[in-house]
């Protein structure tokens, strides 16, 4: 099993470093939005992508099992996406994600983002290409969530703990979130959001902001 | 890999057949727990584990990449429990289960539980030899989730939809939950709950205690 493990991966990786120098020839920032089911990903993401359109080219890729719900919510928003469902599949591969970036075609100089399939477990050993996984945690799935899914923690560049408006409603600290998040990834920066009321997505917002304009520029120079 | 997958699957099914009729011999309901992380798995297992304990032989397998915390918090209640990490793995397969049910030798007409790894994907696909898969859904995580993880809600011979003290401040309706897990099921039970405030706590109890009822009777006819 190992080994067919990692033959599958490296195919990946090779996949993945195509997609990777495609998107810094375009100056796009690709992000993967790692989770649970049902952590809000896509209510964050229709309203991440509102904030962002008129300002920036944005595109989505939305990866479930099944159903088209999800490129739906985010074309209602006047965004392009394109949905790839897996299937059995509890993953998005970096091949799939090679042919719907050709089928998008993102404009330079704007954000991709891709929403892979709700599984805290999986995901984190597939490179996308992406330039960082986002891991998205409710505040209602308990604070051990971090300990208990380590790799996908670990393997993350942001964190964002979701849903903060329903922490008083829940026995949880959202402090011991972040205390557990750095114990498997030391030094991690956490987002506390709601995507619901707004609170948090001025931080969020101008962290993505950031990572485009330091993509954009690397693009630029070359 | 099509091929791959097979194989796999047919070695955990042997294994899967041979758990089923040890349980069936000892008269012992095995019911295997499925769901996102952070649906409230364990803590729904707490109470259970304590309101049955002193009736009937209760015992707990735990599935989690990482950590003991699980198994800790059954054993607080006075129950058996082992845990079994998964590490990289996706899935309890039949093979850990086996081991596991050797190691905690349950007494006959009790009931087993086993809590998987949370993931609403790859569990779907392996049989540990239960005797029945019960899908938890939390109402924070959306009415769509039937629809978009297939897979689970039609293997799933009851469906539980927990933290429905949460229900007021999310805004989501409880039927069209029912309504899409029938979608993929028809005619599957759902048993609203509240793990917490133990709201639909007895139509659980009471659903577990017919079907350990009729276990145990099956195994002393024969």
């Amino acid at each position: 099993m190992v080994e067919i493990e990692t033959s599958i991966l490296s195919k990946n990786d090779a996949y993945a470093a195509t997609n990777r120098a495609r998107l810094a020839a375009l100056g796009t920032l690709a992000l993967n939005l790692v989770s649970s089911p049902g952590s809000g990903k896509t209510t964050l993401l229709c309203k991440t992508v509102s904030a962002l359109m008129g300002r920036h080219p944005v595109a989505v890729i939305e990866g479930d099992q099944q159903t088209a719900n999800d490129a739906d919510r985010i074309r209602a928003t006047g965004a392009p996406a394109i949905q790839v469902n897996t299937g059995k599949g509890c993953h998005l591969d970096a091949h799939m994600v090679g042919h719907a970036i050709e089928h998008l075609s993102p404009t330079p100089g704007g954000v991709l983002f891709i929403e892979n399939v709700g599984n805290l477990v999986c995901p984190a050993a597939f490179d996308l290409g992406e330039a960082t996984k986002i891991a998205i945690l409710s505040v209602t799935e308990g604070e051990d969530k971090p300990l208990k899914y380590p790799d996908m923690f670990a393997a993350a560049g942001l964190v964002i703990l979701n849903k903060v408006d329903l922490a008083p409603h829940c026995d949880i600290d959202m402090d011991l979130y972040e205390t557990n998040a750095r114990r498997v990834n030391p030094g991690v920066e956490v987002i506390r959001l709601s995507a619901r009321t707004g609170e948090g997505m001025a931080a969020w917002l101008n962290w993505i902001e950031v990572q485009r304009a330091a993509h954009a520029t690397a693009a630029a120079a070359q």
